[in-house]
């Protein structure tokens, strides 16, 4: 009989998570019921917003509840199944959660193909990192060909996605990230036109000088002073896509407002929210266009690979002290 | 000869302006050029916004320089022309400045009809204010019939205009306001749904009580604490139109931001700026249509008329004080 490490929220979190946060439990492996597949869980996609999800507030999304699996997206192989759908050696992915076996009836999991493409990059490019992105810049960005965009987190998950598919519309994009190795990697590996290292150059001055004319699109991943200098530096008409607010989510203190905000005003510009999953409908066709993207060269897809259920501790603090580059993924489970 | 009295700016204000702000000085009148034609001023609108035009910082119109006539808009009659358009008699809308006397050839002017509307009326909702009322709303906050919907500075030029176009449009509107006073008036007057009280009643629980579905449409025009709370009761999809801040003009720190910005992200909401010139082009089908309304008895105009060129200084500082309900005019000249 084989035994599932479950990962468990024990408590919720002030700040930066810590051990006491979670505890990892075996637990036997359930019974399927009529329709239930059983699959065994590989690689799990650890994502900035899983931290939201930790506090016991209104947000898009209910909390995780104590002493329930932490939830998370993940790929895997159906082991078991009672599910005319979805059969034993398919691959699928869906919200696993951090656990080394998941049940479930299939609802929200769809199947995804490994010849295609390594399985990580279903829960990166391929995936909601993908799709956060591709409509993040495309929808709810309005991006024209020719804008001057300016991407944070840009070498992560999101951010280093955007930048791409800007640049395959022609337009100008300049990525800030922490560090030289990280922004040499924008621009060499990636085709940014520039990146800003917001832990050693002057941000403001450097916007000045990529942005002589202002910034049309300002994806922001990060919030804090990096919205703040953005938003001291847009074009007439800009979009801000409000993606995420890494720099914010560990607050003890309340939040950080954009105190630019009026800068909205004076260029007649907006500040829009996203969240993925409205987009659904349409994650078919965006996936269509990625992978062609891929194909032609023209996409790139990183995915920075931990291994252990045992050690997401720590590899989802890297998160925040920003030690990965492009998506972080934790594995779970041997081949 | 006339003697012309002008009010110009001598020192940037830090905070409230205060005398020291301005100099008042008589001139003498200029001979027209050709094409040029000479207005008596009659009214001058006073807005919240000409305190922005006072700070030597980009925006998105020139600040006053020193020693230069106040900027203002203004109604007056033509008593000199050597313009064929603009003949004496006619009475004219523009951007006067504060002074009794405006000489110009024509640039920006429009004729306005004394015998439709009183001439104080064609600087508040048959002038500019209307118009970014009317603009702001229904274009930038995309006003749905049924929409719940709120608006601060509620008893203001903009704003009363702001919620009564919003109950022509079907929708459950609540105004913010300062004192029961105002409050009454909003609900007696001008038919609101329901008025709050910022300087006595809690504002959270007012709101939660107000908008148990959440908030369409936020139209803001204070900024500070309540885009806060606002931003915290927002409905799915929600838009916010930022037309001010008007409890940040004076701010000797830095503005305040909205701590709550993230509410944009969890309802997929959106705060957009907006300036009136912007829809210059419509302004004359904008017009028509308040007209009708206006004729309709649906739509109500409030002018609080003050007197004397020298009272500048003080009348202005109502529109900070709250000191005033509906529109601040200026009467610069005897009749």
């Amino acid at each position: 009989m084989k035994l599932n490490k479950q990962l468990l929220l024990k408590k919720r979190p002030t700040g930066l998570p810590d051990k006491d946060t979670w505890e990892i439990i075996e637990t036997n492996l359930p019974q399927l019921g009529e329709g239930e597949f059983l699959i065994k869980c590989k690689f799990i996609s650890l994502d900035p917003a899983m931290r939201g999800w930790l506090n016991d507030t209104k947000s898009y999304i209910a909390p995780v509840q104590i002493n329930e699996v932490m939830r998370a997206g993940g790929v895997g192989e159906i082991i078991l199944s009672k599910n005319s759908e979805f059969h034993v050696g398919d691959h699928v992915y869906g919200q696993t959660g951090v656990q080394q076996y998941a049940v479930t009836n299939g609802k929200g999991y769809h199947k995804v193909d490994p010849t295609l493409a390594p399985l990580p990059m279903y829960t990166s490019t391929l995936g909601m990192t993908g799709m956060t992105a591709y409509f993040g810049i495309l929808e709810v960005g309005e991006l024209q060909e020719g804008d001057a965009v300016l991407v944070s987190g840009a070498a992560g998950a999101v951010g280093s996605v955007v930048g791409q598919i800007a640049k395959i519309k022609n337009c100008k994009v300049i990525g800030i990230a922490g560090g030289a190795d990280k922004c040499k990697y924008l621009v060499d590996e990636l085709g940014f036109d520039g990146a800003i290292d917001y832990k050693n150059d002057d941000i403001r001055v450097k916007l000045k000088d990529h942005f002589p004319k202002g910034i049309d699109v300002y994806f922001d991943n990060v919030g804090g002073e990096i919205l703040d200098l953005a938003l001291g530096r847009l074009a007439l008409h800009a979009r801000i896509v409000i993606c995420g607010a890494i720099s914010q989510y560990n607050n003890t203190s309340p939040v950080k407002g954009p105190s630019n905000y009026l800068a909205l005003l004076v260029n007649r510009a907006s500040m829009k929210g996203m969240v993925v999953f409205d987009y659904a409908k349409d994650y078919g066709k965006a996936s269509i266009q990625m992978g062609q993207w891929m194909r032609q060269g023209k996409l790139k897809s990183k995915e920075d690979i931990y291994e252990g259920i045992e050690n997401f501790y720590e590899t989802f603090l890297k998160l925040f002290s920003g030690e990965k580059l492009g998506k972080l993924v934790l594995k779970v489970s041997e081949d």
